[in-house]
């Protein structure tokens, strides 16, 4: 048995454990003077410092605040080649058209990542893990979906399963981009051999579908999300990005996790989240890299859905490599108070991975947290362009500071 | 003599030296498989590595990329107590009179810095220029203004100066807010005792004023820059931030250096920057962190102006500590593509301090620059939420990383 107890804490600012919906996530606890005893990596004891029980082992946090280890739900991590080229062509004036016949697109990620090793996707990705776990993140979401083929997803999330030595991720099989030709076929593989063997494997702890006009439609969406579940599997969606075509609600009815992006959820869709346990999980990073609109997080909490960020990081339409600066565009871009943003960055995110076991510093959680530069817990989504994470503890052991 | 070759750089990417003005601005000069030759702190020479001369030292930079040292031309990162609270309450709903009835808004930062110390004052703004450097900017400009009375202002002043010990800043004396009563009185000491201490004590570079409809007028304007032009000191405006009152086209015609934010600017006042060498200084932090409209950058270049970017960071309306984030705001915000953005954030930034020998990696510059974590420089404008200035370098030496 390990006991650590942290003190001289300025503020401990926590949402209460479990999903959160509607007015709960701005019922942030904020206890000053705090303290936090920590046993075998989970939280054993918190409160005032002047109650706090003796330990084996005290730790200093030198007056300064300290929040819930930040949860990432959703990110594209693991990619090879780059978008720079497509990015800087499309700035100066680019169609998509020219874009995409100069050999650019979301297929020359595919192309790039279908064609590099598991060694060189852990190499690649380890680096942008890092960078989301320096800025907060003890928890991070990651999807395969540039594979060209069902070898190359299993080759994604097999990278995703050595980084997981490293870091602690949610792996997620995701059904991103219909092939050109053999479409139906192509769902039938799936279904029937892609999911199933991503779930005997233990390489996927959710199947996500990308749900959309340009995409798979929701008929193919439910084949794919039913397989998933009858494989125990939980599901998410990309729905709603550019049109409300009914992703969202078939996300409520099968009772999937989250459905993510949302920016053209309608009050329909708003409606149906607010009535599911279905998180609703927003990427504001998006919203800032693409100049779209964003979607509506302070009328989804206004309905009374469980709002949760992600940065979506990805290299075509979100290169956010910060869970910490989502949770502060969540403020700016989609309208939530600091403490929505925290609960939607941690309880809320934890939740839209099917894990109750983190994101609150109260009894019996995982002891994620982060000390903060200063004492007061706001400066987590105040600051712009700054790190104000200083520490990051997983499991009660700080974790190290990885640049490469 | 020191001499030191740096070789092994995947891209040195710069602007030409001077003022760069409209389509100039996308000019970019991109040497692959580069090295640069710095000689006491100079840049002595660069080119393709195969043409490199000899040196006593030779530095591998590993094949990163390298772009000139960022410089900020706008910041107001000296002063005391914080503003989390006024902004907590806005985002809950509060109104500004509320704010203000609970004792927030600007004039409880300017209580809060005209009470503190020199050393006080030096102590709070460390870290910020400590962030804003590992960001990638070499030279700063920090502005007075939250002073209450002509003493506090010279306090700030000299705060800059104990602080240009550690960072190479450029002081301005900004006249800011008007008294409450006595406003005539008040800008006739200025002209008459401030400004002139200011520039006899070698406090500032230049004077700044805040020309607005519920700040400084026209008139007002004019007297404060031409006293300070009379003791030689350079002049800045701040104007057309909320009304296009006349600040913009008075700066052109007195030539002054800078008219920074811009938001309000229309056709005559964006005409009158393109005819002039006065450079327009946007600052999209206070676009994201407010949610106001942002500046026209995209439309002062194209009329043919020079534009730059600057942070603006200060703890009411723009709490943004990356010059790098800036910079990758203004393409985003502002419509800028990368290779204007970094010409807004160099050798452009460096015109509206006054300075032409930094900003470009030209044979003659301060050997100011930043090396980056990876090969393209693109980079530095792309990263939403990282930090990818992996190494600063000032005057040829290696700046050591500040953290608090
Ligand atoms: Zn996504
Ligand atoms: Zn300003």
């Amino acid at each position: 048995m390990t006991e650590t107890l942290f003190t001289d804490i300025s503020q401990l600012a926590t949402p209460a454990s479990g999903l959160q919906r509607g007015a709960a996530m701005r019922g942030l606890s904020v206890t000053e003077n705090a303290a936090l005893l920590v046993r075998d990596g989970v939280i054993a004891w918190t409160g005032q410092a002047a109650d706090a029980p003796q330990a084996e082992q005290t730790i200093s946090l030198g007056g300064r605040a300290v929040v819930p280890g930040l949860v990432d739900p959703h990110t594209h991590a693991v990619w090879a080649g780059d978008r720079l080229a497509d990015w800087d062509a499309k700035l100066s004036g680019a169609t998509y058209e020219e874009i995409l016949a100069r050999g650019g697109g979301i297929r020359s990620t595919m192309r790039a990542t279908a064609a590099a090793t598991v060694d060189e996707l852990v190499a690649l990705a380890r680096p942008r893990l890092a960078a989301l776990r320096c800025s907060g993140a003890t928890t991070i979401e990651v999807k395969s979906g540039y594979g060209l083929d069902p070898e190359a997803e299993l080759r994604m999330l097999r990278a995703v399963r050595e980084l997981r030595r490293e870091f602690d991720l949610s792996p997620t099989l995701l059904i991103h981009v219909p092939p050109e030709t053999g479409r139906a076929e192509y769902v039938q593989e799936v279904c029937r051999h892609l999911i199933p063997q991503a779930a005997e494997m233990g390489l996927a702890n959710a199947v996500d579908v990308f749900t959309e006009k340009e995409a798979f439609t929701v008929e193919e969406t439910r084949a794919l999300l039913e397989a998933a579940q009858s494989t125990g599997l939980h599901t998410k969606l990309h729905a709603d990005q550019f049109h409300a075509i009914g992703g969202t609600e078939l996300a409520c009815e099968l009772g999937a996790l989250s459905v993510d992006h949302l920016e053209a959820s309608g009050p329909e869709q708003i409606a149906a989240l607010a009535a599911s346990d279905t998180v609703a999980t927003i990427l504001p990073g998006v919203t800032l890299h693409l100049g779209l609109p964003a979607a509506p997080g302070r009328k989804l909490i206004d309905a009374g859905a469980a709002v949760a960020i992600g940065t979506d990081l990805n290299p075509g339409s979100s290169p956010l490599f910060s869970t910490q600066f989502a949770l502060a565009l969540g403020v700016r871009l989609c309208g939530l108070t600091p403490a929505e943003a925290l609960t939607a960055c941690t309880v809320n995110a934890a939740a839209a991975l099917g894990l109750t076991d983190r994101g609150s510093l109260s009894k019996g959680q995982r002891a994620d947290f982060c000390v903060l530069e200063g004492a007061d817990w706001r400066e987590v989504a105040y600051v712009l362009g700054g790190n104000v994470v200083a520490e990051v503890w997983c499991g009660g052991v700080r974790a190290t500071a990885i640049r490469e």
